[in-house]
């Protein structure tokens, strides 16, 4: 896991520096299609590929089509189907689906020769080398510069071209400084819960935390957007409870400092996740998700685990 | 909260007796913006949504638009706000945006006087009465009818007149049964943690039971998809963790019963929610959310602590 973690930068910059074209310019909608980590993903695509298409953008939900026959009408609609390895067949299956009623299909995947890339008109490999490790690191990073890559193809971006260039450095500065998350993982080495919240660009950086400590780790953790968070989900925090904010400068920000105030008022034993520098907010949590894996692995380290190989998972998701 | 729960069968068999008109009949998309509780009924809405209109249907995120200017398009598209108060400033603010690109805004709202019905076209009027306590319970059923009776008015719908009929009596015959969930509340008197998991129409009752059992029981409660489930999340489940899962006869029933015996093979405190009779699957959620209702008031009341007023929570939900 920490050496596919280290060749991100290199992933990373490979990846951003391609221009793709796709064959559906102005899209009634955009349909994104995925499961598990490549869902969380999908979360920061959406938020990408809406401010640049300035078309409502859904998740599918892949179930309707697989269990429940949905038909639903794709014709004029872009559908991303994002998968790492490229063969969960119910994202598979789907894409296909869409694409049969008229979506433009547009592939996200580690294997140019998947049976997801080959359903699709459009494949951005993500070109990540073999991923041995359960967890998914350095595939989880490059999916997201592959929506970083799309959404620059589809209209407006929010950060300047130079910016989009700095993604690989601040990856590499986050993972030549891993000390602040080790402290974490020293100071919760014991815990068997753990909150992560954020909100806007880095609650898509929250749930892929979370989950990546629950899967390597095995804590409980569990993922909020601040403002679900504070009308509900906070009440079940008690005093000492660990919780991580994940906090970037710009409009959100003010929100999770408004959390991290309440949850200090109850006792929490809030911490913010060390800043990421040189980004801009809507890049940051490419940055903020290396940073989650660190914790991940220190947290498994410390708890005498094998981060490579959580108990009973397996590589390819096999959902059909 | 128990008087509130009481009202339930009343105030669905009021609401799913209405037929209404929608403006807009052949929409390009469905966006749903939610927040909270109601995002789980929008989750269950998203389904019967998408099968009705056979257009994809989005949920938004708010932020998008509140904290990042999104602008996006929705110009032929059905807009669907939902807020129990109709007063959650972000919400309103969403649908108001929307509406201004062209939206058809719908409201489903337990107040038809609120900010959210005077920015909408249309207004489902939930007719719950008002809800004193602060889990939300029988104006969170009543929203998922209120998107039966959308979805109704849309096109089709998956299952007979009579079946939505039986709604109300299946929900009265739950409330007369409190035995099955209080069985689960002595079992899981002492847990900190639960999991509930299901897939397809349950999906939404098991991620309103895990937020009702967070909030009102202050267990640190997760819901998940069992697709997602079982290829990441299942590997912090240990040996005799409580899990809940809901299943309903359907296509879905095997991935839960998949679900179950990897459970059990872990060694995990796996319990079904007792089954919903007399209502197809398209409808169990509404009677199985009612069940979620019982477990969280049940276990709050083993803990000592006063289920109408979980620590630090307020009634209308303020996020701007």
């Amino acid at each position: 896991m920490l050496r596919e973690m280290a060749e991100q930068p290199e992933v990373l910059a490979r990846l951003l520096s391609r221009r793709i074209d796709v064959g559906l310019q102005a899209p009634a909608g955009v349909i994104i299609v995925a499961r598990g980590s490549s869902d969380h993903a999908a979360v920061y695509g959406r938020y990408l590929l809406e401010l640049a298409t300035r078309r409502p953008v859904a998740l599918a939900a892949p179930s309707l089509f697989t269990r429940y026959g949905a038909q639903t009408d794709a014709s004029g609609w872009l559908v991303v189907g994002v998968s790492q390895s490229g063969k969960t067949p119910e994202i598979v299956d789907v894409v296909e689906r869409l694409r049969a009623t008229g979506g433009h299909a547009i592939a996200i995947t580690n294997d140019g020769d998947s049976p997801l890339a080959e359903a699709s008109e459009t494949v951005i490999e993500l070109g990540a080398g073999a991923e041995n490790a359960v967890p998914a690191t350095k595939t989880f990073t490059a999916q997201m510069a592959a929506f970083a890559v799309l959404a620059d193809a589809l209209g407006d971006v929010p950060w300047a071209e130079e910016e989009l260039g700095a993604v690989p450095d601040a990856v590499a500065g986050v993972l030549a400084d891993p000390a602040g998350m080790a402290d974490l993982a020293d100071r919760w080495a014991a815990v068997d819960q753990l909150v992560v919240t954020a909100r806007g660009w880095m609650f898509s950086a929250a749930l892929e935390t979370a989950l990546k400590v629950r899967e390597t780790a095995l804590v409980s953790a569990q993922g909020f957007s601040v403002a679900d968070f504070l009308h509900g989900p906070i009440a079940a925090v008690d005093p000492g409870a660990p919780v991580l904010a994940l906090r970037a400068e710009g409009p959100a920000a003010a929100d999770v400092d408004e959390a991290v105030a309440a949850l200090q008022e109850r006792g929490a034993d809030v911490q913010l996740m060390p800043r990421v520098g040189g980004l801009p907010e809507a890049l940051a949590p490419i940055a903020a998700s290396v940073r989650g894996q660190q914790l991940a692995l220190e947290l498994a380290l410390r708890k005498g685990l094998n981060p490579d190989a959580p108990r009973g998972l397996n590589k390819v998701t096999i959902t059909r």
